[in-house]
């Protein structure tokens, strides 16, 4: 479950419920946070997400300062907390539950714009980044073809952070793409995490659908009046 | 729009939020409170409903309760409120403000046991009452034949709540039925109102569905590291 908090009105405290509610499913909760804000990532961790999705990521300095407000001493900085539900909030010693979160949590860093795709190889370099998440709908807009995601020049783009994450063994995602033929081919290159769709999108779909199911109802209804 | 409270922990805060939400939108929204409490009755239409279904109305006294707590004087003993966003927050005189809120709101029972189908002549006739939804998961439970919407017995139940309508000049509305083909027929009845489906339905539908696509991809992924 991908939780946003990048483009929602949505609260951390929902977020978090969220998270623990997938994890007592069996399901890890993904959060995107809306800024690079050390403590908003450190909060969104120790509250049962089992990663962090941070935009904007254009460079391998920030890429590295979202990885030490992720991971635990010594590969961060984060501040250590308690049992939560990553780890079934059972009580250990600090350093086991410390090893078990750190084990657990998915530090994921978006790239969305050229800067950050010429600087995906740096990105992809920095020790504790799991995944690079390629933000499709910004990207593009940045490169002056939005949505056009089909165009080469995007398609090129795509292809550099591939192999960036091939060359450092971090996981390729992609979001915001619906085709599945376009998907195809981005598996070509490694790609293993997909934003599969968003709830508004999910909910539109199917009403969408209903009502085009119910209208023909209404159609057959007048049409046997006028006969 | 449909709010439901009565098997969700939504709150009445935001349930008015919604119903305020979807006549901005243009959209009515309705309530189905969870009990017959007058007090939450008349709540829920001081704050942007534009109507209420109340469900469980096994009799013809309960029906008149229920216009009773959703109705001004004379026609019932709803406490008068102010402006709110089914009269567009404009204030006006009492009695004006009174006869627009009167007109706008829909007062829908629901018939969901035998003991109400056979009452739904009488409930029908009570003057306020402006639809009778049938509620076919609790009704077919209730006669022992939960969920089979194709058995003739929960037909003739439907039918004979539909004949009572169509007496009484009440709408005829019916929940939980996703065959269009049946509601064609229910709709030679005389069908009016339609609950198309569920948030969780329809997020459920669509994702299942976009869950099977991408797993196409995983398959074919497999298959090619399998040649």
């Amino acid at each position: 479950v991908y939780v946003d908090l990048e483009h929602t009105s949505t609260s951390l405290e929902t977020a978090a419920m969220l998270c623990a509610s997938a994890a007592g499913a069996g399901i890890s909760g993904l959060v995107r946070v809306p800024s690079h804000d050390p403590s908003l990532i450190a909060r969104v961790l120790d509250n049962g997400a089992a990663g962090v999705i941070v935009p904007h990521v254009n460079s391998a300095h920030a890429a590295a300062a979202v990885v030490d407000a992720s991971r635990f001493p010594p590969h961060g900085r984060r501040s250590i907390s308690g049992p939560n539900a990553v780890s079934g909030y059972r009580p250990r010693p600090p350093a086991e539950l410390t090893e078990i979160l750190e084990r657990r949590t998915v530090v994921a860093v978006m790239v969305e714009t050229m800067e950050a795709v010429e600087a995906s190889d740096a990105i992809a370099a920095v020790d504790g980044v799991d995944m690079i998440l390629v933000g499709p709908n910004d990207l593009t807009a940045e490169m002056g073809i939005h949505g056009q995601f089909e165009n080469e020049h995007f398609h090129r783009a795509v292809e550099s952070v591939a192999a960036a994450c091939r060359t450092h063994g971090v996981a390729l995602g992609v979001a915001g793409i619906k085709s599945v033929d376009l998907l195809k081919r981005f598996a070509d290159w490694g790609l293993r995490f997909i934003s599969a769709g968003t709830d508004v999108g999910m909910m539109t779909e199917a009403a969408t659908a209903r009502a085009q199911a119910l209208r023909e109802l209404d159609n057959r209804d007048r049409s046997s009046t006028d006969s």
